[in-house]
């Protein structure tokens, strides 16, 4: 189970019918109308709302200026065998950083992506950072957890168009065409994605890059090449 | 001034000549040859070294497991009447996280962007979280502090090119011609830039987006319009 804070965040999971154990609230907080509204919603869909003070809900808040409302949720995980591979989707191998992660999933909403592959130990999707960083998209993209082998195994099934964003790669990023279906493949900012991935992949892309910083932000670099594909598709 | 830590930042700073104070540092903890290197360096360019146990380094550190390096440095900002703007160049209104702060001055860097403008009241970005996602570029692109009427007086004596990003624009970064000297400019996620300065724009541009999310994380944002531009520049 994971922790959720403030009307926007709370509202998003409501309104697409995450699963949630229960909604903690403080009326003398909750003064914003909006979060009247989510109480409303939530009692027609029986979700357990538990009243408290506002010095027990400060007591938890995880942030400055509290909404007064909070919700525990149930961490919702797909396998390959769950969900089908169509449109956009991305995968990420062994990422750590949990803003990253959720930007990464706002991002891709935005670029009409449709979920996330998560290969081998990445960090926490529901954890409060990357659930505040998502902007509510956590709640309503499917995150799908894969082992390499099981990821090697559903590719060989499906030939789902891989590609893999690699700095051992001399192809940008722009040169490539990139069917309907598929995966943009990324790995940490550190190490990458592993080789047993790489030649996994149907094509490998870089973004080229001038200056003295050997690297991007994994979710700048994600997002540029997100956008690429979004992009050339809503031209087309 | 402010506060520097580890090797690869402090090596940054002293590689780049960024004005120090004086270096603090563990011998205890400063086992990597490269922090070795980074003393050698600093004291041939007369930077005060502080000696001190791992315990004294380990009550002031903001890092879990420390590299036994830190430095104060002094923090270094520009006036437009200091610089030629020439080249790209990115403005931020009015921004108001640290992390999107650094991890704009890596993109730009990585864009071959010259350097950055903040206008009105925005975040620090000697803030520890900027200087760190900036991974060093804050070291070697030159900031310039303006306020509004600055910038605007600025804009009308040099005629400089300035394309503002905007959801109130409904022409993609996509469709827009950018020349080589030029200035992108943002404002946080929440506001936009203001209006004052959005009539100074020689072009607004949006970043067409599907899904439900309503923006992108500003730094994802700006990352995604300066590789548009550097992408083209190399291409011709």
């Amino acid at each position: 189970m994971f922790y959720i804070e403030g009307v926007r965040h709370v509202g998003e999971a409501i309104l697409n019918d995450f699963p949630l154990e229960y909604i903690i609230y403080s009326p003398e907080l909750l003064t914003a109308d909006y979060g009247q509204e989510i109480l409303a919603i939530a009692s027609t869909k029986k979700i357990d709302l538990i009243q408290v003070t506002s010095d027990i809900f400060n007591s938890f808040s995880m942030k400055e200026g509290p909404h007064g409302i909070a919700a525990v949720g149930h961490e919702k995980y797909f396998t390959l065998n769950d969900v089908e591979i169509k449109g956009l989707w991305i995968a990420l191998e062994n990422i750590q950083d949990p803003g990253n992660m959720g930007s990464i999933m706002r991002s891709l909403d935005g670029a009409g992506g449709k979920g996330v592959i998560l290969i081998g130990d990445s960090t926490d999707p529901y954890h409060p950072t990357a659930v505040r960083s998502s902007t509510g998209a956590i709640f309503y993209l499917p995150i799908i957890k894969s082992t390499i082998t099981e990821f090697i195994r559903y590719k060989n099934r499906t030939s789902i168009f891989c590609a893999g964003s690699s700095c051992h790669s001399n192809t940008s990023f722009k040169e490539v065409d990139y069917p309907n279906s598929m995966v943009l493949v990324m790995g940490s900012e550190q190490k990458g994605i592993t080789e047993i991935i790489e030649r996994e992949c149907d094509v490998l892309v870089n973004i080229p890059m001038a200056g003295k910083v050997d690297s991007l932000n994994l979710a700048n670099a994600a997002s540029i090449v997100l956008f690429e594909i979004y992009t050339r598709r809503i031209k087309t």
